[in-house]
């Protein structure tokens, strides 16, 4: 087995020949939303097959209904070792719009000055990250052999919702399973601040149609007897949430735990300015529960939002309309344990105890995803923060999403596997936008923290 | 002066030549919303001028920016008799479908059997009513003269919203102030119980937007942190009515009155069937204010309606969006005396009033009209049913309309006349329906009936 000092100064030894890889996989056109860039994709994954097949892995593009994965696996030969499986995706989203582009989105190259970028489509999300970890993959094998067992799994449909991937997942259960998931689609806190993603919020979306009458009425006509389903769907809404801001669904906050004091700590020495965070959308007063800071309302509390409503007549001008009907998407941001089903029927039993006699509801349930919370504990987690530290010079921040990675949550469904969000993103990568970029330091030390943490995981 | 007695003969005895005119009215196609059939406005107006020139009305048509008016003037030559206007419209709704039709829309024709009906496009709504006026006016100019002094005026926009209305009035309002306004575009009880509409209940209508950050956010980076406009619009919404159903708008029942005890017995006589009605549209819950009738809930008390609302996604599944405004269309029916601006401003400051320090509101008024309300001690109301009582043998029911007709307030707010509305449609005419119709028997007693109350209101 390679020893760490020896990859690490392999890494920084044949960092112009990895600048070039990943160059190469940066100019294949690899857009999966875009049927027209289907070549692409395929090319993707061939080219990434062979790259992991250079490096002694096991490597296969698997044929999906969309686009292909990339499936490798590689045996450290060693017993009393884990075995980890990485996931990125190879996929990127469309240049669009091109003509804000400062160089050609396909045609990587690399910025001047005192803090070099990597500019491409891609180049941040995920192509460059998901490089930091083969790079490292690399260094082990040119130095005497990797510390644990590894497998790969790069997706091409990440940026179109992973529609492929249950199935896949579920076809190939057995093949995938391992101790633990390494991501590298996540950020740091800071260019000089590394993270780990430990908490991601799951998401309960219901779509909720309140009914009456049996046709629209007009409001004349009918205005004052018969039961307007705009008045009944409001109230249901205005009842879930009290005054103090909590949700008010009976045993929504069963699962609920309130952050260890330490990682409490660590948030609140973050110097995060919700203040600042909420100016930047133009508002400026906190709308959650009272008494928690804004980090922990988009972090570690859960929540329950309109995100849509309609009913009746939305056109311009007026229309004296009594609607038949009025529906609502509402969704729960859960978090600890928080079951969703327990959620999702105490959101229905909420509903059916506001119906007037004359009403009914139906419902379309669109995401039922638990939260995601590595255990703060984890000897994995334990392991990778002496790891980013000692690359760092600085403890690595645990942080939280409050969105969703639906990847991490169907492997922790189906094969109860735990994730380590390591990345090395910035907020000013312009990922999904034009002349998005990747910080050189990322790709580097990127690199050179999953060889630590490889190591540390083997240890 | 003619003799009553004298006029009803002659109104019998040309039953015949009176039903062919109105054939010949109702073969013009005067359909005002589509342009095709300007020409048929057109010549509609001026066969009216023609008509009325023949009563030794000084008659002309009046060009508008849309379709022409009819405006006729007749002196009795009489003084301390009153002066009426008759408002009426002579355009007619569409006839598509056409296939739906049993005979053509504009070939009209009466129908067999013991209760005959005059089968056309117009039939009923309006130019068979407002032909039982002029054949009144032209039995009175047959037997000796008019009771009274008489002006009519008869619209060609009345289906597409009276556009040129309030200009034309506006310009022409000596000319066209009276003593009161006679209308017959409404209904009998039933085919054998005369009615006079005393009420008609007024509209504020507001549009109403919540704005709240300055874009559509993401609901996980920002939901629990940002204000949702949606749940600041329906705390708004259901905290508009009390659970007694009452509307909770300060000083929103100034001005509403009780009914007077005679004209809530009579209401309470007419057997009409709440429960019925609201069956008939898939409801059994009276859903207005408790302990008022179902007919008193559309008739003679104010509401607030949500006619519409809307914000965020509002497409197929799902969008994690959290909106930056949400809007609701609100309209408030009026009775008695309430003053739509303190309504409209009442609603306003209401939903100031619950707006979080983030939000702001904006409003877009569409309609501020009073009710209206022909006092039921009014002198000429009494004659009426005095007249009317007298032609059908039984006393007509005063019954209320839920919605507006707007050129009966624009004549209340600009001019400050009381209408008399009665008309002699039924329930079952398919106004603006195939094959639309007018009982024979309404259209001959009709006249009578206006012939007995130009009498009584110039005794």
């Amino acid at each position: 087995m390679a020893q760490l000092d020896d990859v690490l100064q392999a890494l920084d030894d044949g960092r112009e020949a990895a600048l070039e890889r990943l160059f190469q996989l940066l100019r294949i056109k690899s857009v999966s939303t875009d049927p027209a860039y289907a070549a692409g994709c395929l090319e993707a994954a061939q080219w990434l097959v062979n790259l992991l097949g250079e490096l002694d892995f096991t490597a296969s593009v698997r044929p999906t209904a969309g686009h292909p994965m990339v499936v490798a696996h590689a045996k450290c030969g060693r017993r009393g070792v884990p075995h980890v499986l990485f996931y990125g995706h190879y996929d990127v989203q469309p240049p669009d719009p091109l003509a804000l582009w400062e160089r050609p989105p396909f045609e990587p190259s690399l910025t001047d000055g005192p803090n070099p970028t990597i500019r491409a489509r891609g180049a941040a999300d995920d192509k460059g990250q998901l490089m930091t970890f083969i790079e490292a993959c690399r260094a082990f094998h040119e130095r005497g052999g990797y510390p644990c067992d590894i497998s790969i799994l790069l997706e091409g449909e990440e940026e179109t919702g992973s529609p492929s991937l249950p199935a896949f997942l579920e076809a190939n259960k057995a093949e995938l399973d391992a101790d633990i998931m390494l991501v590298c689609d996540t950020g740091m806190w800071n260019p000089t601040s590394p993270a780990i993603t430990t908490s991601l919020r799951g998401l309960v979306y219901e779509e909720v149609t309140i009914h009456a009458a049996d046709r629209d009425l007009h409001s004349g006509m009918f205005g004052g007897a018969a039961i307007n389903p705009v008045r009944v769907l409001a109230r249901i809404i205005a009842d879930l949430h009290d005054a103090q801001g909590r949700v008010t669904l009976p045993g929504f906050y069963d699962g609920v735990h309130e952050l260890p004091e330490t990682i409490a700590a660590q948030w609140r020495e973050l110097g995060f300015d919700g203040a600042a965070y909420l100016a930047n959308v133009g508002l400026s007063v906190p709308a959650g529960e009272q008494g928690r800071s804004v980090l922990e309302m988009i972090w570690s509390r859960p929540t329950a939002e309109v995100n849509g409503i309609y009913g009746g007549y939305t056109g311009q001008g007026s229309k004296t309309v009594l609607p038949a009907e009025a529906s609502a998407k509402i969704s729960f941001r859960l978090v600890g344990t928080q079951d969703p089903d327990a959620v999702r029927e105490a959101f229905q039993a909420f509903v059916k105890a506001r119906l007037p006699a004359d009403c009914r509801a139906s419902f379309n349930s669109f995401s039922n995803a638990p939260a995601l919370q590595l255990p703060f504990t984890s000897e994995a987690l334990t392991r990778a923060r002496r790891a980013l530290a000692a690359e760092w010079g600085k403890e690595p921040v645990l942080i939280a999403m409050g969105g969703s990675i639906p990847i991490v949550g169907a492997f922790k469904r189906d094969l109860n596997m735990d994730a380590l969000m390591i990345g090395f993103g910035l907020p000013d990568d312009r990922i999904h936008s034009p002349n998005e970029k990747y910080n050189l330091s990322s790709f580097q030390r990127g690199a050179r923290s999953w060889a630590r943490v490889l190591a540390e995981l083997s240890n």
